[in-house]
């Protein structure tokens, strides 16, 4: 068996993005305990600089040592117990996995349907909160990955509250990409991914928890169902003030590249960032259009990091992603569930989300698709 | 807030080990998708090297995406529903471990217990199986990290088997340091780390599921309590043949680097990696005796890569080990649990378990614990 070199790639789908080799040279640095003095100076800086990308001054603020699911994961074992009411607002797919997560921790979910592509309708929380007023929690995703969906995450928030809920917010696709305020808007449990708009290698989950999650973490009646992800444990040996008691032996050099992505997010500004994200959106959307493509989400609460492009009329789907991958080296998206053969997700997220990458790609679709028009809309907007 | 520069050290603690730089340069290779033909292949390189150093033919043989504690409750959340009653042995910390585990996942655990520094007793394995006809798993620690002992894997699996039960075993520090035999021995469910003798960075645990294992899993009442340890669904993502279904987002460099450790191991071949582990173990024994240490654990059961050695009277363990850590670069373990204050545990493991090393260590602590001896004895043992 031989070395794994990987095939150059640009990553425009709906994440893993491209990894800046500054993140990817921290990551190849030694290896050292996960008890060491330096390495727990290192844990406390990361959980300050996820303080700041989160906007939240949440002392329960960590990277979780897996992948996004099991971020989710961890805010749903820890807040509910058996028999515990949630709301469960569901627009894709990661609603739906919020309901899985909701059920295997013994919840009941009540589900709050809007149509995939549309964000989640406040009002229709308001009527469930109404109709079930011993809910105790309500979840919803901010940013849909799989449709490109921003909902209101601060109005959700707000009537959530009003009626004694605790949050829970998936941020995986939101963090680092649009406007994200964990404390402002009253989030409680909150998870993300490091590999989209963070730009570092899949692995970890930031996540972080408010006062009143700590406060019911602490106060369950039972232990919460998984060893691993149980917060009770984990503020140990996360803890700021605390001797640092072993849980888990972390992830070491991932956490190198989490912080490396970090002290470059804080080079770049939060603010600065969005604006980026929004900004190379429309040079994308300017050639898109051009091109006779449509995005399917109404410009009202479209995702600038995540495009979901609707599928031409007798285009092949997989056709034009093995096309791109191959002559171009470049990753797009398909449609995940129900969207499956009917969009393209193209991502610009974090490091992917370059003006360069905007011009590859829809230089690249002109061609595949043989159309014309994209390059030349685009460069009018960035040029103008 | 800046770039994050490790310490140098040396790691000759319980785990992490050294990672070799090929490792680590692998591992900051750019970032593909989890989803790219070329990602998948490696993944199937990655399952059949797995399948090389468990010994073993088991198709459901994958690294789960976290730490070695993430693997424990992959095997315990996955095998044990409501109700089921399950033997744990218990001789260190994480026999401890498993018994939360399976307490958590609403079994009712039966304890095997024995000494901290002896190894699981046969006997009292069959008696409890006798005393108990309806268990359905049987669970040890094949080496118990937190005492450097060693189990019989192959008799405690006969007499579980013997009763009808599967098996789940902790490999986490045997992997790839002592003979393993994962299909001669018939052990059901093991999971293991890569950062101890496989010599990679924390973060994945390599796992394998035997036929009656994954039958089990799929005949299940209930749905697996963990979304994200469900095998049901992991297998959809691993699976060899079907196409593959995402589940969650591989944490892609991490596998890069397991891919190459397991490279190493192939060419290094797993029989000389397990006589390497007992060459160099006998190399720091000698110089230990010299110096009047002791190691606790009698020679029948000790564990070649994991060197718990008695503290001398009147020496202050937090002092020596931060005069090693300050003055040398080098980690040696603490006790954990039980143990803490009374032991220091000496790792040998994958990459750390080289001649230098020894010699290092034992030049170290010839200095800090102001004695002789024992650079002399370790040399005698090599130059022999």
């Amino acid at each position: 068996m031989q070395s794994f070199n990987p095939p150059r790639r640009i990553l425009m789908g709906p994440g893993p993005s491209d990894v800046h080799p500054r993140i990817l040279e921290a990551m190849s640095r030694p290896t050292i305990g996960h008890l060491d003095p330096a390495f727990v100076d290192m844990m406390d800086e990361v959980k300050s600089m996820l303080q700041y990308a989160y906007q939240t001054e949440n002392s329960m603020t960590i990277p979780v040592s897996a992948p996004g699911s099991a971020g989710m994961e961890s805010c749903f074992v820890n807040l509910i117990e058996s028999g515990d009411k949630v709301i469960v607002c569901r627009n894709g797919v990661f609603g739906g996995r919020m309901m899985e997560n909701v059920l295997r921790s013994g919840g009941e979910a009540i589900m709050v349907d809007d149509n995939w592509g549309e964000p989640v309708d406040p009002q229709k929380l308001e009527d469930a909160l109404k109709a079930n007023p011993d809910t105790g929690v309500v979840a919803f995703v901010h940013a849909e990955t799989s449709t490109g969906v921003l909902s209101d995450a601060k109005t959700l928030s707000e009537i959530a509250h009003a009626h004694d809920c605790l949050v829970i917010a998936d941020t995986v696709t939101s963090l680092g990409g649009v406007e994200l305020r964990v404390d402002d808007w009253g989030l409680d449990a909150v998870y993300s991914g490091t590999q989209k708009c963070l730009s570092c290698t899949p692995g970890l989950s930031p996540a972080t928890f408010s006062e009143a999650a700590v406060d019911k973490i602490r106060g369950r009646k039972n232990a919460v169902q998984s060893w691993f992800l149980d917060l009770n444990l984990l503020m140990g040996y996360w803890g700021q003030n605390a001797k640092r008691a072993y849980h888990h032996t972390a992830p070491v050099n991932a956490l190198y590249g989490l912080h490396e992505a970090l002290v470059m997010l804080g080079e770049e500004r939060l603010e600065s960032c969005w604006e980026r994200h929004r900004y190379h959106h429309l040079g994308l959307r300017a050639g898109l259009e051009a091109l006779g493509l449509s995005l399917i989400v109404d410009e009202a609460y479209r995702l600038p990091q995540l495009n979901a492009v609707g599928l031409p009329e007798g285009v092949d789907d997989a056709t034009v992603r093995a096309r791109l991958l191959q002559q171009y080296g470049l990753e797009i998206g398909a449609g995940l569930g129900e969207m499956a053969g009917r969009i393209w997700r193209i991502g610009l997220m974090g490091e992917s989300c370059h003006q360069r990458n905007v011009m590859l790609c829809l230089g690249a679709l002109e061609s595949v698709l043989g159309r014309t028009g994209a390059i030349e809309a685009a460069s009018r907007y960035y040029d103008a």
